[in-house]
């Protein structure tokens, strides 16, 4: 028997209909034909999904519990996703709830470069959860990036990342900008003597990717932002597997399939994700609180020696939430407050950022 | 004024809420941060979004278009996913519906390569529709594939292409299985002098995806199969662009999220899909014949010059549905029979698909 891993869906159907609808989405997630035509007894003992548990959970939802063959997979992010979900994603009423993945898997994807610790040595964060902002809004060219970037390294941020709309336009190319708020973060890090990193956000092919990765390594820069779901997940595995110096911070943008955030996050951890964003409770997005624990937990839980990537929790966060989200997730998080910060006066962002961290550093945790 | 586009979204929404929430989308998908901590009037006036139309639909739900800056895109297939419907995605009350592009986007992306016409030349298929299988299960070694490969081909299909759930696996390397498929059904082209064209599919990373096309030029293959939203928008863009003698039949896995299926075909062939396939109305996905029938159009019908992507409609099709499925497509299509021709006994294989291949040959188009 080959190695499995366990896929569990979260299907609404009638109470009759829920058997036939779990085994074609076993068919459908694997051989993808009538089972009749397959005459090859080992693709269908060891290749076929095969469900294994149907819990009813009641208002009409199933979970399905389907064991796919882990030999499907192989070790690509890509055929991983495809494999999980693929045609079963162009269904309205099938969700993907979570995985159980074989060890070896795990190994084989390997995980975060850096992760929690990693990320902590970076810059200095012992004991305490890290800070972070955002550069925006796009349509700012290079220098006012710059500008920005050095009132909000002044404030003594551990991170500050584009905001992952800025991509490689006209009004502000990927070289100029990175060049520029690389400059101003600096400039800022010789005055607070606080080593704040800026990640810029990547965009493009892998080829783009891996050229903005080079550009930045050459300025001194070891952190990037990625769109996993964007870029495809097969290159923003190859990119951290070829660019171990670099830290990579997870954007969730076009996650919103019929995937559980929980599980994305997680996924996003398992390819190499040392940071991954996502929307906060109480925010500008539908979270729930529990939903944000459990996507934390993910994040910092055991997974087979794998390295916990930091949850940063973000999207309409306002600096007077500190106390209570620091009591929420405790020191491992990585705080991102980004247009509230920027809405101060540009001569206050460097002190609106400043008790930011203070509040931060002052934090008692529970 | 710089170039917009204007996508519409459908919001679900209590009425007295919905201005609030077709304002939070206009700035989500592009500066994503208070307007009121924007200083700069042109970013104001160019840059954020602008809700020019809300029209109610009935049931809850609204159309809401809104105008975006054609700059903050550029010619980055990802970052347009990104700037169309990336946080977005992640809210359960908004579907993507539909986009109106600028001229000059429409043509720096470019389109197919070959499109409609450049397919019909290869195959020799004058005035009438095209013919595709699938090479599965998945499961099965290289030499197994090649087989199936002889047999359809020697029924006269135009095209054969790998299963997408066919990737680079140990009991099947890409290498391995494109060679044996490409000399299989080079063997039966000698025999039954049709130009049958076979389509490996990719996968990994796009220096996988180059590699594996690399290697199908070298064995004289001009066609490949590639799912986008897996491979990422702008890898795909550019394996296109960088590989203009081949044709690329897209894969519509993991395109169900809560984008119209409609708008992602004509992303696809935006992108450069010179077939796009998509379930087909009554087979084991929920689209309906409208549905199909518009995403026909959306892939045929004129677009600012780019070519025609042919429409591949596929997913448990039956050889007696064939004329009913010209009757509704014309002659302007690529029908897609996997399973229901590979349930035949091996040995009768290439009779099937030569009856599915003379149904479509004598089709009288209404």
């Amino acid at each position: 028997m080959t190695s499995r891993l366990t896929a569990v869906y979260r299907v609404r159907a009638r109470p009759g209909e829920i058997e036939a609808r779990a085994a074609a989405i076993a068919v459908e997630q694997s051989v993808e034909m009538p089972l009749s035509a397959i005459r090859d007894a080992s693709i269908l003992s060891e290749i076929v999904g095969e469900v294994t548990a149907i819990d009813e959970r009641g208002d009409g939802a199933f979970d399905v519990s389907i064991d796919l063959a882990a030999a499907t997979v192989g070790a690509d992010a890509g055929q991983l996703v495809n494999m999980l979900f693929g045609n079963t994603s162009l269904h309205d009423d099938v969700m993907l709830s979570s995985v159980a993945f074989p060890r070896e898997m795990l190994s084989a994807f390997g995980g975060p470069s850096h992760g929690l610790s990693g990320l902590r040595a970076r810059v200095d964060a012992k004991g305490r959860a890290m800070t972070c902002s955002a550069l925006k809004p796009q349509g700012l060219g290079a220098d006012d990036l710059g500008k920005l970037a050095f009132e909000l390294a002044m404030g003594g941020l551990d991170f500050i990342k584009d905001d992952h709309g800025l991509a490689n336009q006209t009004y502000s190319p990927f070289a100029d900008r990175m060049r520029a708020c690389t400059a101003a973060v600096r400039r800022a890090s010789d005055r607070t003597h606080h080593p704040t990193r800026y990640a810029p956000s990547l965009s493009g092919s892998y080829i783009d990717m891996q050229r903005q990765l080079d550009l930045a390594r050459e300025e001194g820069l070891d952190a990037a932002l990625i769109a996993p779901m964007i870029a495809g997940p097969s290159n923003f595995h190859a990119l951290r597997r070829n660019n171990p110096d670099f830290a990579f911070l997870a954007h969730p943008t076009m996650t919103g399939a019929r995937v559980s955030p929980i599980l994305f996050a997680q996924l996003f951890r398992l390819f190499g994700a040392d940071a991954s964003i996502f929307p906060n409770y109480g925010g500008r997005f539908g979270y729930s609180l529990s939903t944000c624990k459990a996507i934390a937990a993910g994040l910092l839980g055991s997974f087979s020696g794998l390295a916990p990537s930091v949850p940063a929790p973000a999207g309409g966060m306002s600096l007077d939430r500190t106390p209570e989200l620091l009591d929420c997730y405790g020191e491992d998080v990585m705080l991102l407050i980004g247009g509230a910060l920027l809405s101060a006066p540009r001569e206050g962002l460097a002190a609106e950022t400043a008790r930011f961290v203070g509040a931060v550093a002052r934090h008692c945790y529970l």
